[in-house]
């Protein structure tokens, strides 16, 4: 009646709305999604993984995705699968007992069961990540790693550093090895290709350690105990760029140890911009989270027969640039410590 | 019909029952939640100064929430309040909209609206931290933050460490200075008390690393300038204990830049037991986040009416103990660096 109020009369019509005011009524989410066979709910897999660990994003992206989701009348569902090899029960389950209307997606990865069986059983969802095994699926949205080394390397070498390393993740993950070619690419544009300065490490710091002390005696800066006296500013200088902030906690860590300061004796650039590179004042490439949030949400609102069909959309990251990348002469003016 | 099926003559039930298989038909929640009035789920707000920033752990609170409130038929619905000094018009909003039954509050604190708001409308809630604002009210559950630390001081006495300072927040915070307490309660019980031995920080980095400094500074381990050789290892130990993981990485920063190893030349304890502690190998106050979850739960799922009389539940910390505190002597093996 009261979605409807120009078929009561007025006198009624004055009376219930008194009424509903008296009462304090509400429209009721389950009264309303009973109507329209609807949620109002996107649930999120927290992969524990990608989540609530060193150097992630995801909680920040679930920030984002909770705010933007509430600004279009839904909310986000977060859910956890028994077995994260396989989730598809877990999805199964929150669409059966229609808790949520569709899914948001991350950590995609190659060999992912989740896209398909979505599409087959015509669920809605989105993907912050490309759909890596089918290029023919276009509702995802994802951060261009390579473009962001890329950018990362072109900074380096303007402020002056020549050798440049790159600290990366072992050869296999699609993420890690689309952020490796930015530095394969812009070096090699740049006539600053060496492909023997690089090493790779888990996301784990004793490892990351390891790599990064190994490359940083492949780029000439070897430890203390080689070197009694301070380490020498002279000759091209050397800087590493790090596939994560995790990374470079260990280059971090090991560049500290050899009484190496970041930015005048070695340049450091890392990616995701989390916390930890806020702390140690490290450069890092910043991942646009609210708009990945927006488009996922754009995507999840459109429904999938009106997806676009130009594709997926690759956001760019932004260079967030902070004193371990910027030699000495080229400050204007010191950060404080 | 399906809900009593003794009510219907046996042919209907088998023909109705064969069609529900052949239609995969589930139980809407939707259709359940308007029959019972609940939506089945309970309210987090993601408080952006408790989550996702250095060192938090209410990510890994939400994970634990969510897979226990699956395994009870429930789920969680995170939101953001647009104004986190105002977060009552977004409580108001999930309850009025039915999206949530009742809520789960954390980052308790001083002068905090939402208990009373919460009893006056009825509205069940279980909150992870204190009710600091009144005693009489008994549905929460916490953390000891004071018993935790007085075990670290404990421990590192036992480890041979005498000089034992406090790295802590500024004073006026429930939780720091509940943690601090621990602190002056166990140095008088051993005897150990100097109350000069003490340093405050906000739990940003620089900060921290300032009032790391000038910690060790008062406990007679000056900086690296002061001291041209490798820092003696004699006299009594020198140990810190730290009111967060955030402030352990300021501590920990000023030890490598002063050439000093952790466990080695000064002990380190640290509270929280983040990834941050993990990855530099420092011992930390481990929050049982499994059990906090397990307890909210079970408050939510007994209702407001017979919460436990006899109180509020305090939880103890365990010790995590790794090579932070364990001075070379002490160690059976040493860890791989």
């Amino acid at each position: 009646m009261i979605n409807s109020p120009e078929r009561v009369a007025p006198d009624t019509l004055a009376r219930v709305q008194a009424e509903i005011e008296r009462l304090g009524f509400r429209p009721s989410r389950a009264a309303q999604s009973l109507k329209q066979e609807r949620a109002g709910a996107w649930g999120l897999e927290l992969n524990s993984a990608g989540f609530g660990r060193l150097g992630a994003i995801l909680d920040t992206f679930l920030i984002e995705l909770t705010t933007g989701a509430a600004e279009r009348g839904s909310h986000v569902v977060p859910f956890t699968a028994a077995d994260s090899a396989e989730p598809l029960p877990a999805y199964e389950r929150l669409v059966a007992s229609r808790v949520a209307d569709g899914f948001v997606l991350t950590d995609t990865r190659r060999d992912d069961p989740r896209p398909a069986w979505l599409e087959a059983h015509r669920v809605p969802y989105a993907a912050f990540g490309r759909v890596w095994d089918d290029p023919g699926i276009t509702s995802w949205v994802d951060v261009d790693g390579a473009s962001g080394v890329d950018a990362a390397v072109r900074h380096l070498a303007d402020q002056g550093y020549e050798r440049i390393g790159y600290l990366g993740w072992p050869e296999g993950s699609p993420v890690g090895d689309d952020r490796r070619s930015g530095w394969v690419r812009a070096t090699t544009d740049l006539g600053l290709a060496h492909p023997e300065w690089q090493a790779t490490s888990t996301q784990s710091l004793p490892a990351a350690c390891r790599a990064a002390a190994g490359l940083l005696d492949q780029l000439g800066l070897p430890g203390r105990s080689a070197r009694p006296g301070r380490p020498g500013r002279s000759g091209p200088g050397v800087a590493i760029v790090c596939a994560s902030d995790a990374l470079a906690l260990g280059a971090w860590r090991v560049l500290v140890e050899r009484g190496l300061e970041p930015g005048v004796d070695v340049g450091l650039v890392c990616f995701d911009d989390t916390d930890i590179a806020e702390a140690l004042d490290l450069s890092s490439l910043h991942q646009p989270l609210d708009r990945v949030a927006e488009r996922v949400l754009h995507l999840l609102a459109t429904g999938p027969d009106s997806r676009d069909p130009a594709g997926g959309l690759l956001l760019p990251p932004e260079l967030v640039v902070r004193s371990s990348s910027k030699p000495a002469g080229n400050r204007t003016t010191r950060k404080e410590k």
